[in-house]
């Protein structure tokens, strides 16, 4: 089904929805992973250059800020609290646009200064027991570019830089809530009650039939632990706070769940995971944007993923971005508006030099058994287009989301 | 269906296989692409690596080369040949084994000038429009590691890294052939008779019903090109011999095929895809590992794709490297084997700590409209697990395969 | 004359002191200057890991970070306050004990940690008008060493790294005070009335006979200075305070002084010497440890000086470092002792793999026209040696007044 | 006395030269010195850039490399053969022009790349056991600068950068020029026969007196050497092929040689001066552009020295290169013409602004005891004015015999 000009093709698909399968992975990696925080980086940088853009010119200047490299350090932790040997190293990497002519005058913006302060002051609160001063070294390779506002202003508004696509699905199953709830959880409220719990959180759910096996690596931060028997005590408490709070998330749905914490540990051998920062990458793991979560904050391989890095990237011309974050918009829109029993799989398709509002087109599967036969689905069908519709006259909204930080990336 | 201690199920899966749906995309980014370069470099330093670790300690030492960093450069390209005014830069990060206790001796290994000549040797021999001496930058970041042999060493073979899995399907369809055949083409057959043409070559197809349109994005080399009017001609040939090849492609299969190439250029406005080395690199585009071909070759977002990356990860115990790759086998001697009607799909999920001969299962469906009802299905269920069996019980085969190069990575 | 086992020669010598001949040279490259930048960061690193190997261990390790590059940025200063554009590059570099058994324990030092935080403070409240979190990178490259304490400590105290010498002189000239004391000024005493004078300041002086030009270059700060006038009202400010305090230090000294401020300004052409940050290595303006002041504060091309960079070297055996420090130190006691008429030239020459307190030589020339003729010669001779043979004595005193930073280094 | 236009002042200095003296201390860091390699890298790509500008643009273009910094990397030497673990790094840091405007067309040059390949390639054929291409990393941080040749040419010549001066003398003393040939020939003739013997080679000597003691270290090749007596036997050679050479260079000169090598070995303790290169660099010393020798080759701190790197700075505007090598060359002419029995010092100072062939002043000395009081002294006076005069006449000609690499730089 097309509306209008734009193409809008809304399919009912009779197969059998990811949550009711017999198999499903799901993947978060928590924000102190060294690809999140890469990905974090790159979409702190990109915010702070649109509002750095805003101030200075008026509107968002192109810029893409979607590589950085982290590459691991040494360290020596030990309970009671160790020591950084060498720092690790993140190189921000990218391009922005650093000389307007806007006609009256030629305005000079310091994008990698406003790109390394952004950087610093993301670790600085995000990670309590890193010193963003001495503890990375923080390097930045951003190209620059002039722009040329003299000209006609694109009345038409922004184009797309590529021929690319974006992919969204809707809802989440309740393995993937428990996966990024719980990752949620440990990073968020058990801070205050396990302080020694650090940032670097790895949650992995693998659902057989109804039993779902949570698996969490949680990087324990040695200056909050005197000694072994500390840390087994904090394992404890871990264990039974992502426990008793997975309990809520699943509520009434039908599953059963087993949980493990650290399962690389081997008390006998005195193998902890344990670190100075909450953070691996000060020891042995590198990071770089776009390996880890895609922006719905999972990596979930049975289901459709984009392979563009999200984060980083301009939310004014880049379809990787604003198409996948759009995608996921409309899928949960249209799941909530329309139907969350079935599996909503919506993927936009851009065209290069055309605006970005005009896709070529707007591809939605409403995935059911028995999707078409279902008394309901033309007016599904309908509706999921009335929303897909809705949302890409709004592109300016996506990017009003993004540049405000009101979307996740990763 | 499960075999043995392996735990092999096989489904059918009552589905339209892709190549039979409505709408398909697929895209391949060419050698020259930096992500790809990113990816060709983290592999070939992982190869070199391994061959030097089988020299001087008889077998493969732990190491992962996995994270590849290319900063775009500065270039000014210009008809007749212009100038490369700052160096791209490439970083290599990873960690290797660089100290081994034999128990006769400590051997103290050259992992960085390893990875640094196998790093230059590739650009030196990939890139013939490129100084890989000057025009690039070429930095290391290699973190360094010990191991000690003096004990017994792991007669069960190597073990786990990691809870994580990976995913292959086979065959590829016509859409997917034509993408991957056609760079391969323009990379290889065709740079006799066209020169000019650089090694940077993005090729995209979108096919909707039986029409695939093909979109062809090829660097150009300067100093082969001496004016407008010999580019115009360049891309005059660059199509026809793509398009012939295309049709010898297709063959007889049932598509229609449209061809753009460098749907960027302006001629009226002199913009054209001129680049000095034939690599975008050279001027704005940055690149990293993973973020491009899966280890198919391909960037196919409506099959089922792992988040991994491939390149440059250890051959020996990384399941994100060798399930991505056993995977992909796994499929293509059973759509070979049973039956290439079908969609294939294998996914093999490891089991942290265990031997990576052991995951914890190895899913295979078998996808095609009405498969189950399939005269042949059980069939196929018995022999498509006699191939996974085979396959799990040679792992070394796929070390070896890998650290030889006999199978891509990207 | 040779006292003791300490081999200490004085000489006079017949030679007009350099203040009566007739051309003299000096130079002082202030504390904003890109090769003082790098000066003060090698030698604040250093003073702050003697101070955590003194908490950690009991007493300094072995280190030397003599070595700091800066590579410049790039600036857009503006009247009323213009941009970074490209921050400046500083690499740290040196080596330090990152390691150390201590018989019961091995402990791990943060020694890059403390270099960070070291240069990074120093930067932060020297500079004002210099956000040291955002318009510099600040990398560091120190290789690291390990140390066993277990063995038998050396009783004889620390050994000499290199045969090499440290020289000095005393006392200073009227032209060296001049030069000396108006840096000061600028850099001091100066700021509060005039903040929009920035940190590099470089003041040359050439004196033939009694007539002196004094040359001062001063970085002036953008965001202070609304407009070209304010900038011509601010040279006339600083030329008079200046003066004045010029006249001070000369007091009743028979010299003329000529004062040049800022001689490369062309106000007709709007040219301006004008920064972000008072500090010309925002823009262009390369630094490197060693190629400024020697550790008198000064560059005297007609007095003696050592090549080797004092700033950055272990206070414990670097004989580059202590005898340089030691020489000068001599010197000016054996100048407001025994005779401040002459000038006193101090040299000491190490041996390699003796202990720093047993110096092959230590050779003091008396240099004053008639000065072997001059009564009081031998009993100058005699309390010369005494002063060396005291400070000889107490090599301890000469680290110890290093490592607390109470001596300058440059 | 002062000539024309130009200020020229010939003084007799009725001091005793310095090869009359007591004491003499000379000090040479050979070619691979990580000072000296610094030195030459540096130099090489001013060098290759002068090429690089005369070919594309005519003439050479403003730039100054003085600025590399080597960060030691780390080797493990084991007789026979042992490997780099990590690579020294070694940062070219400067500026030059990239960008011309020509009038008819704006060229684009490249500067990087120029710089990038001059340093590999100095290496390659420097050191024959280093690999260039993976035993060290080489980067460079050139910022870029762009030129307009639209306006009127500056007809008056090459402007002074700096109120800066020179200075040189001659003749050598016979414990200078065996230093200086000591280097030489071990790094030259004995390559053949002792090929064992590595480029960094560190010689000193003093002289006390007519007694010279000969000091020198030098790095050791494992892989040339298979066991401890073989270094030993190595020693042995060279101590021998020095010391009869040394016995050569000093001809019939009255002074007695002692010469050490290599006194930091402990055979008992199984310390050797052992190398992988050949160069310490490889192994904990650093190097920078400007810390070794002075532009004749030695460090004297006796005898008059400028601070100024003359290394890696442009030939035709900067002072600190010109005028030192100039001081140098008109010393020696004077020695030559003149009198070589008296120390010839000159120092030449300039204006910042006026032309480099005009300096504020050009300062002879003709140092001897008794030196006015000779009956040829008006004659030496005329003559050595007489030299100063015909090379402040030509400029150009330093400029081509630095820029044709015909005389050293360190």
């Amino acid at each position: 089904m097309s509306t209008g000009k734009k193409k809008i093709y809304v399919n009912g698909i009779n197969e059998v929805p990811l949550p009711l399968r017999q198999i499903e992975i799901v993947e978060r990696k928590g924000v102190g992973h060294p690809d999140s925080v890469a990905d974090a980086l790159a979409e702190e940088v990109s915010k702070a250059l649109c509002r750095m853009y805003i101030k200075e010119i008026g509107h968002i200047m192109h810029h893409n800020t979607d590589e950085t490299q982290i590459a691991a350090g040494q360290a020596a932790p030990r309970f009671g609290g160790g020591s950084i040997i060498d720092p690790s190293y993140i190189l921000l990497v990218g391009r922005a646009t650093t000389r307007v002519d806007t006609g009256k005058d030629v305005v000079n913006l310091p994008c990698t200064p406003v790109a390394l302060k952004a950087a610093r002051d993301y670790l600085s609160r995000t990670f309590p027991n890193l010193d963003a001063d001495s503890e990375v070294i923080l390097d930045a390779r951003l190209g620059m570019g002039s722009d040329d506002l003299t000209g006609v202003y694109k009345a038409s508004g922004y184009l797309a830089n590529d021929t690319s696509f974006g992919v969204g699905y809707a809802p989440y199953s309740i393995t993937e809530r428990l996966v990024l709830q719980t990752e949620e959880f440990i990073n968020g409220k058990m801070k205050k009650t396990i302080p020694s719990s650090g940032q670097d959180v790895k949650v992995m759910a693998s659902r057989i039939g109804d039993d779902i096996t949570l698996t969490v690596a949680c990087a324990m931060v040695d200056k909050h632990l005197d000694d072994k028997s500390a840390y087994i005590s904090a394992m404890s408490e871990i264990h039974d706070a992502v426990y008793d709070n997975a309990l809520k998330i699943a509520g009434d749905e039908k599953v059963s769940i087993k949980l493990d914490v650290n399962t690389g540990d081997d008390y006998d051998r005195n193998v902890f995971y344990l670190t100075c920062t909450g953070m691996s990458q000060e020891m042995g793991d590198d990071g770089s944007v776009g390996r880890g979560n895609r922006c719905n904050g999972l990596i979930t391989p049975y289901r459709p993923m984009s392979m563009e890095a999200t984060s980083g990237k301009n939310p004014i011309t880049h379809i990787g971005k604003i198409y996948n974050i759009m995608s996921k918009l409309i899928a949960e829109d249209i799941a909530e508006k329309v139907t969350n029993e079935a599996e909503i799989r919506v993927r936009i398709l851009s065209q290069i030099g055309k605006p970005v509002s005009q896709p070529l087109n707007c591809s939605i599967d409403i995935v059911s058994a028995g999707a078409e036969a279902d008394p309901n689905f033309s007016k599904w069908k309908a509706e999921a287009a009335a929303v897909a519709d809705g949302w890409l006259d709004n592109v300016d909204k996506v990017t009003e989301l993004i540049a405000t930080g009101k979307v996740r990336t990763f």
